[in-house]
């Protein structure tokens, strides 16, 4: 099984970069260090809406002994106009704002009377009300330190700093600090494209009516969603009947929209198992390199598995059983790593944890293949979910991990420490 | 903090149900009950490949002394024709396919000659090189319990069984287990739509040219990428001048597409936010329950915070403040929660934990505010990233908790153990 993961996980390559406007990067790996081109904040500005003072003027200021400033005029965000206080002076200030020439600190304009004359104030008048601006005086209650409610240039990342570093994910909180200094676009690595295609002349698609010896199409369906969950855009294509032509034909046509190809079903050992000689043909066999390997593999479920390259471009294809246990659990173990190593994540596996087995009874486990049972996990505490048969989908819907029993067991007691593996 | 989070959630519904195809419901919440309309299996079908016989006949049967038994045809999934096996029968059959009438039970191919007559085989010859299919003689090495290999109609979900329950959250296995009963389509809460707008003339787009006294429009990214990572379709509104009409008609405008709106900046007390004035008029006055109230909460950062209804649909609306750190803050406290309330999730918060305080020197908090700093969590352990400034964008991106310092708390030791919540 290791083996298995290793090969995959030595040939499927991260994607190529691409360019990408910001939120369409949401999710996706960086490319490149990114260095911040300008300081944040890019000037000196205030933090508080309140007026912007020298500090010798309003130096012992009180209530009962307020300081008295001529108003210079209105300071706000974005609208700056040339405008210095000089002694004796303030102008009036909001959050955000360029402190002007001259000014020193900034009083909050809780600390003043607002121009208004009748002590302290709980807020500015809007300007709708008082269009012209501040002017006249204010009264100021309080001193202020130099700097006070100030926030100074650089004072949040420099010119010249690493802002981001290459394989970051960008989360919204990345999102922030690139637009914050100005990137619209980044290079990242983009979501792999995952065509799923479910192959069984027994499978029909859901709301159709079955006939006798026919079953609903589930992987197809399955697939797609967690290739999705994994970080993909995936594709389903409906199932396929067992039919090499056929298969062989639907492969080529989905190449073009494919950085990896998974199929179930058709990798076993019966008669009509075709994906396997279907792939045998659509490898361009004079390049090194194409071709899809099938194996067995000492672990339930999930035993038969093909991986290996195919069409021109080699596009990494994964051939997984068809049984929906078999195939979900396959997924988990070797397309998700897949699908994380073509996004550039290094974190390509789900977390695993140690658990006390919570059962009335032992686990049994076939010798010399590692089991993986589905389960429910909470707080340090693992309880099976259904039995091990590869065709029990209703237990799967009602798991949220996997219980890993090793190939040299073939008993796990209750209340034994078990591997678990968290789907999440 | 409590209260204002508690109107937002008594006044925020869960959006009326739609039906959507199955796919397209992933990471939605079910509405009703689902029970199985058929059962699973629908049929006894073998969970191997190799030869449906009747039990009598290979009783005994060994290498030595193989049962020999006439082959009278195949039974393929999906293929089932009208066949029955005899004593002294045996249909080759593949995984997945209808047990036959007549047969009890299924040997393996890897028991059998395949037909060749040279000894146990790996597998059946492909129908590519052998087109009639099975016939002849099959030697059987081994006996075989009733019904061994045979997966029995009904062992996975019996018709009537409740397969999901509303409320589920439809993830891949619970898609797959829809589909395995033959539910294309699903009714589902939709996922609501977000507008996310931000305000201030101070804004730029990235990309752009900087002149004095601007800074680049970052929250409308950030929290465009949040609310999608909680599960909305959300709109990013590029920001809008401080400017009452501007802002109130582009607003009037985006109400079509929202079921919730987010507005970043203009909610503090100076002259040029205009975001309360815009929303006073935007409301209808004359229906209950429409208008948008602004408080100041005791946290930080993130204190001034409006909340209410507008336009003919009552349509939610949340009002953050503009720095940075304090409307991502806020969104996470606030608008998350809505978010995923839209949804008809019953766990709608970020998941808490205790964790113990590392860092060099004990934390300041303002006395009487709840204090949210940005941290880093790992093991049981957290650390505080960058200062408590609001507009220190940097060190969010480096962060993935938040530590809460309680109202009554004006420091925290290091080593003390402190609430956490976990940014995920």
């Amino acid at each position: 099984m290791q083996d298995h993961l290793d090969d995959i996980l030595a040939t499927v390559r991260p994607l190529e970069p691409i360019e990408l406007n910001l939120l369409d990067a949401q999710g996706c790996v960086l490319v490149d260090d990114i260095t911040v081109p300008l300081s944040l904040p890019p000037f000196d500005n205030s933090s508080m809406d309140g007026y912007a003072v020298r500090v010798a003027d309003v130096a012992g200021a009180s209530e009962e002994f307020p300081a008295a400033l001529e108003v210079v005029g209105d300071v706000a965000a974005g609208r700056a106009e040339p405008l210095s206080v000089g002694p004796g002076q303030a102008a009036r200030i909001m959050t955000g704002a360029p402190l002007p020439p001259g000014a020193e600190t900034v009083v909050p304009v809780e600390w003043t009377d607002g121009g208004l004359g009748e002590g302290p104030v709980a807020g500015m008048r809007a300007r709708s009300l008082a269009p012209e601006g501040a002017e006249g005086q204010v009264h100021v209650y309080r001193p202020a330190q130099a700097r006070a409610h100030v926030r100074a240039k650089g004072s949040d990342v420099r010119s010249g700093d690493r802002a981001l570093e290459a394989g970051t994910v960008l989360g919204p909180p990345q999102i922030a600090l690139l637009a914050a200094i100005g990137r619209g676009r980044v290079r990242v690595r983009p979501r792999p494209r995952v065509v799923v295609l479910s192959t069984g002349s027994e499978l029909v698609q859901p709301d159709e009516e079955l006939a006798h010896g026919q079953i609903y199409d589930s992987n197809s369906f399955a697939l797609t969603a967690a290739a999705r969950d994994a970080g993909a855009i995936a594709y389903r294509v409906g199932a396929v009947a067992d039919d090499a032509e056929t298969l062989r034909s639907t492969i080529e046509d989905q190449l073009v929209r494919a950085d990896l190809m998974v199929t179930t079903g058709g990798v076993s050992v019966g008669a009509y198992d075709v994906v396997k000689e279907a792939l045998a043909h659509v490898a361009d066999e004079d390049e090194p390199g194409g071709g899809v390997d099938f194996r067995k593999l000492a672990m339930q479920p999930g035993k038969p598995q093909g991986f290996g390259s195919i069409g021109p471009d080699h596009t990494p294809l994964l051939a997984l059983p068809g049984n929906p246990v078999s195939s979900y659990v396959s997924f988990e173990l070797f397309v998700r790593p897949a699908i994380r190593t073509l996004m550039g994540l290094t974190d390509v596996h789900r977390p695993t944890t140690t658990a006390s087995l919570a059962a009335d009874k032992a686990l049994t486990s076939p010798r010399g293949r590692r089991q993986f049972l589905r389960a429910s996990y909470a707080d340090g505490s693992v309880t099976p979910v259904g039995g091990s048969g590869s065709h029990l989908v209703a237990a799967l819907a009602h798991a949220d991990a996997l219980i890993v029993v090793p190939e040299d067991a073939e008993t796990v007691e209750p209340g034994a420490e078990v591997e678990v593996v968290l789907l999440g």
